[in-house]
């Protein structure tokens, strides 16, 4: 959203190095080629000391400044009691104070460039506000107390993600809630079946446990009180206690093994999948609504963009040629004039001179595409020596490199590599052999760059040759400082090996590189929840456990540093790291529970230990909203990733680009160049050039290849909008704005802005 | 199938009292109405004694022997060596050759009314008899080494459930099956990567902590040699060592934390939820190929079945009213009349006294609808007397009944009753609680019964008021009997209270309803592999892990009966009972580890202790055919129900009926009817009827009201054939019965042989 900003930031020298071009971008071009005197922001006054406020409160160092604080705001935790790096009280709060006056100055400034009624509309800015008030509430509280020298709650710092997620710039971070609160009703539901089936399982442990007078391994009751056996089951479906807490009624006879096999049956397996069904529900709507906002937004935008610079050509409005190749530089200054040409191509088909409304909307799309130009060159070794190059043995060379074995026997070296570092006894022998399997990986560079023409085989958009080479350099440096980090290049090597061959495992691993960068979303997500937790559970658990090195002979180290955890699995287990006793610690205790098991009941145990029964709810409660919610969110996100992966076809406008570049028999399939035989190929699909072009076009055109780079380096978003946008109603019946923005629950009126 | 084949078994007196009518009958209908000599068999020869010996082998008493003999095969285990029930080794070695003497004749009958070619092209048939020659020999060999007292491998035992899959009647599992193997491919490239990733951190593992000289918690060296990394790396995917793996490099340095952090989310969350994502999309795939193929085939027979009977009217072929009367009335012998008149004006919308043959194709479909015939009466009490019935006293109490606000009043009480249940402390008081209560559920169904017309509210069709009625009488009877089994009936009965409102609630509790049956596949799946597991595990395991009672005093009790568990994590948690010395333990073994948590990483360590290293194989081997395939079918199946559920429309033909029964004005709104609204609506409706009718027409329709019974209690797979039925080509393009039949890799030529 940065880009989009700072491209509407300067009315005259646009520029728009984006990588996916905007249709906000488009229109603003439009305004601009025109010289008309249109105005966008039509939806508040304009006069110039608000536009300049407009643009100030746009700009990249404000943004900065804001993140800036934002950070530095969550940091405090770190520098607060109980601190990683201690620093007293009137240091932070200082810090913190400046913190939200930047908050506040922020908002002010946006209030300034916003209507009022919008402004205060938006709940936002309301959290913001109220976030800032609470804190200096508790500022001010705690400061008091702490003159008078009595330790109160900081419970304002839980709040502190409020700021993370409602500035302006956390768009996604904000849609990753807005699902999770349109999920809620949904697993409410969900969620009372499964508490009605929890209490009445627990009812009947009751009756069929509770009189017998077992015990569990440790020497605990067992299912003798309600909210025992209520906990002991629900720490069953994490899974954490099975089968611990089924062997004392499975030794007494094995029937009643099935009353536990029937529990997680239902608990576990079925209901688990129907909170995940019902995620992934929600999930789905929301993004297909939000994506068709999008869309109709995209024509809406681009139909005032055409509106701007159409002429009346005979009956229909147009665009005219000249317009269009003026405004097609100004989104695109770094276009080539044959690329250029191909698209003039596609988007006035009869060759008229103008461009009609049709052509003009998808204006956007087409630029969007990546189209390369291929210079189809022969290889320097054959121009230099074509004899020697041509020769049956260097064919031979060519077609060993080209074949699928070649690849196969550099997955046998890198796996042989990969046993040697395994064997690595510091034998000499052994640190010969990693220079050994160095030259190896270099004679194959050598070997392809002898088969493939080199500015072929390092074009721009051979993302795994380039891959592939630096790894091999980074790889020769490792080898050569004597580091043992080089055990990290193997994967990257055998995925090069194997990318460059297999289509299925392509998808595979070009699907989860494009989903890293939408990961940190959930990142963003996991982060807020996690820091929520971790300053309420330092708060409720700070100091009652320590680690105390058990070199030091101190007593208490043993039991964590508190007599209560003596002989318990939580101390037996050497768990005293685990604790809450700063930032750092608490977010790392947290992760341990998310993947739920075993450490769930023993932390849960260790925990109510030292403190109070009551203290298994926390541990409950954050099983609930990570595990129930944010696991299944991120789950429903790699499965709808690979999904959109797996169907992925090729677009309409992607197909049209494709056939006229065939059509004019410019085009390099995408599989010849994969598989090298683009030289081979190169002769052959010259003579489909049609004659009857005009001389100029010939020129632009002649001689050059085209290929639509690969489509597998998309982000989840855009193959998102791909597959969505089949569905929006077709041409014509396009909604007005208002029931555009009306789609989706928040209105994105100032969209650069909200 | 069963239903389908008893249908097909006499040519006269056909009976089809099955609840959803297969195509199938309606064309041997067809047939039989039309007498014509037709001859379905046309695939082989017609002689009389095979067509007898064709309807015996469909006979359900041959069927019922088959299933009988299969399940004495599979129940041997219980009683061969390690037996839970010991038996001679004569003797189950001649239940065996008698079961497997059944299968061979069952073999020779099912070729006799089959072509060769046919026959032993059928991996069915040469997968039954490869598995009795080998278990033959198996048994052989085994006898003779008994017989010299060497104690052999009983191998064969693990094909046993080769037999339950691979008979005609086990489709379902089949399928399962078939769509398991169909995903290995695309499982296989992604299971490489993740073995590759597992190889690259063990290998990182070994260079960061391996030097450390660091110990785990229960002593032994920390990832000092490569496959003890690799076997603790693969047990922290199963999250079963998280966090105890992690504690020592932690409290070294909580950096190393990072480490821990980084292997989790690639390798237990990215990689699980791809898994997931590969078998969810296979599932789904080979799922709409299966669909597809019965649709069309459905469509191929009904276009056969219309074939028989049409007649030429004009320029086109129609089924004439007799004949179509005459049809229905076979295929459904107890349609009420008015029903045949409604389904006949729907396909005789011209009422031109024949059908045509689109209106004809969709006669089973008709007919699957189940449409309700609804005789409105006033209630008894109101005719009985109106002025009480109609005071304002009476109508409070039946608005109040009808509210919202009563459903919460019960569900209240219910939860009230269930912390009676909790706090039972043997006190007299709370033991007339009960009473009380119980008597709070009579009333309300007095009050129910009161405010609705009694014949409506016990309908055919009202599911949830019969089910009430039957759990308040079963609790009454249980309190009686003064059981404590009456905690049960607790969460029935706040389903019924909840199900009679709560649309959302209905959708989740019938989809778990509904997907009930289906989950019965996955128990013959489950049991298919647990089976083989089980076998293996027995054979490798049984005998080293005895569970010895602990007040029998021996001295190796708590070492499970084996020295080599001295001070293992195993025997401390009191895991003896968890072992292979008998079918049901193994079984009970397995189910424990399906659920995967610290006991994977306990019971793997102690069956390595007490036997070899390479133990561990084994469970991992189990981990990865369980929980990545078959955890992961089962999780795909319950998200495509639901998603199914979720989106759930009326069909085409749903929809034609329920506008026939509008435009008739024999139709009473469903939702009218849950709401109890039936009564007002009576009168208004009735005068919709329209007068230009025929006369005898409107006896048959007049004073009936009809509605479509709930669509909620659909079987998935029919939900399924309807979401994919809408993909399947329009009329008219039907692919030939070739055509059809290689959609799916089997041919299901015999359609109910096979």
């Amino acid at each position: 959203w940065g880009q989009r900003g700072r491209g509407g930031g300067g009315r005259r020298g646009l520029s728009f190095h984006t990588q996916y071009l905007q249709d906000e971008e488009l229109l603003l071009a439009a305004a601009y080629v025109s010289d008309a005197q249109y105005n966008r922001n039509v939806h508040f006054e304009t006069s110039p000391q608000a536009i300049r406020l407009y643009h100030f409160y746009n700009h990249w160092t404000m943004r900065a400044a804001t993140y800036f604080f934002i950070w530095v705001d969550l940091a405090l935790a770190l520098f607060e009691e109980p601190a990683v790096f201690p620093l007293p009280f009137l240091v932070t709060s200082i810090a913190e104070v400046l913190c939200l006056t930047a908050f506040f100055g922020r908002l002010v400034h946006f209030a300034k460039v916003t209507p009022q009624n919008v402004f205060w509309k938006d709940t936002k800015n309301i959290c913001v506000v109220v976030t800032i008030v609470l804190t200096l509430i508790d500022l001010v509280i705690y400061g008091s107390l702490e003159a008078v020298n009595i330790r109160g709650v900081r419970w304002s710092r839980a709040l502190r993600p409020v700021f993370l997620i409602n500035f302006p710039e956390s768009r996604q971070i904000r849609r990753a809630f807005r699902s999770i609160r349109n999920t809620l009703p949904d697993i409410l539901y969900v969620f009372l079946l499964f508490l009605f089936s929890m209490m009445i399982f627990s009812l009947m442990a009751l009756k069929l446990f509770g009189d017998r007078g077992l015990r569990m391994v440790d020497g605990r009751p067992y299912f003798t009180s309600i909210l025992d056996t209520a906990f002991e089951l629900y720490a069953l479906v994490t899974t954490a206690n099975s089968p611990d807490v089924m062997m004392p009624a499975y030794e007494l006879n094995w029937w009643y093994s099935l009353y536990f096999i029937t529990y997680i049956i239902i608990n576990t397996y079925i209901f688990m999948s129907v909170f995940l069904a019902v995620v992934y529900n929600n999930y789905r709507k929301h993004l297909k609504n939000e994506i068709h906002t999008l869309a109709y937004l995209k024509r809406h935008k681009m139909t005032e963009a055409f509106n701007i610079l159409k002429v009346k050509v005979g009956t229909e409005f147009v665009v005219k040629e000249a317009r269009w190749r003026q405004l097609v530089k100004v989104v695109a200054p770094d276009i080539s004039s044959s690329h250029l040409e191909l698209l003039l191509r596609i988007s006035d088909e009869g060759q008229t001179g103008h461009v009609d409304k049709m052509n003009f909307l998808r204006l956007a799309d087409l630029l969007n595409i990546r189209v390369v130009t291929i210079n189809i060159k022969k290889h320097p070794l054959e121009t230099w020596m074509p004899r020697v190059y041509q020769s049956s043995t260097s064919l031979l060379v060519q077609k060993m490199v080209q074949h699928r074995i070649f690849v196969w026997v550099y997955d046998v070296i890198i796996l042989i590599n990969a046993i040697f570092i395994a064997l690595d006894e510091k034998d000499s022998l052994i640190s010969y052999a990693e220079w050994l399997f160095l030259s190896l990986y270099i004679i194959e560079i050598l070997l392809k760059l002898y088969t493939y023409e080199p500015s072929a085989y390092f074009g721009r958009k051979q993302f795994w040759n380039w891959f592939d080479t630096l790894i091999i350099i980074a790889a020769l440096l490792a080898t050569v400082a004597n580091t043992t980090i080089q055990v990290l290049f193997l994967p990257a090597l055998f995925l090069v090996s194997e990318a460059s061959f297999s289509p299925r495992f392509r998808v595979i691993v070009t699907t989860l590189i494009n989903i890293g960068p939408t990961m940190l979303t959930f990142g963003g997500l996991v982060l807020v929840v996690y820091y929520a937790f971790a300053i309420v559970g330092m708060e409720a658990f700070h100091g009652k456990v320590r680690f105390l090195d058990p070199g030091s002979g101190s007593p208490d180290a043993p039991v964590c540093g508190n007599p209560a955890l003596k002989d318990s699995a939580f101390a037996q287990g050497r768990y005293c790291k685990n604790n809450f006793n700063d930032l750092a610690s608490s977010l790392i205790l947290l992760t341990e529970l998310t993947v739920v098991n075993q450490c769930f009941a023993l932390l849960a145990d260790g925990f109510a230990l030292v403190t109070h029964q009551a203290a298994k709810l926390y541990f409950i409660g954050f099983h609930i909203v990570v595990v129930i919610l944010i696991v299944n969110i991120f789950i429903a996100f790699i499965l709808e990733a690979f999904f959109v992966a797996y169907s992925l076809e090729k677009s309409e406008v992607e197909t049209a680009i494709e056939k006229k570049i065939q059509e004019l028999g410019v085009g390099v399939q995408e599989e010849e160049v994969q598989d090298g035989g683009l030289i081979d190929n190169m002769d052959t699909k010259d003579s489909g050039f049609s004659a009857d072009e005009g001389d100029n076009r010939k020129k632009a055109l002649k001689g050059l290849y085209f290929r639509i780079a690969s489509k597998k380096y998309k982000t989840v978003d855009t193959l998102l909008q791909q597959m969505f946008e089949s569905e929006i109603a077709p041409e014509g019946k396009d909604p007005s704005l208002e029931e555009i923005l009306n789609f989706s629950p928040k209105k994105p009126n100032f969209d650069n802005l909200a």
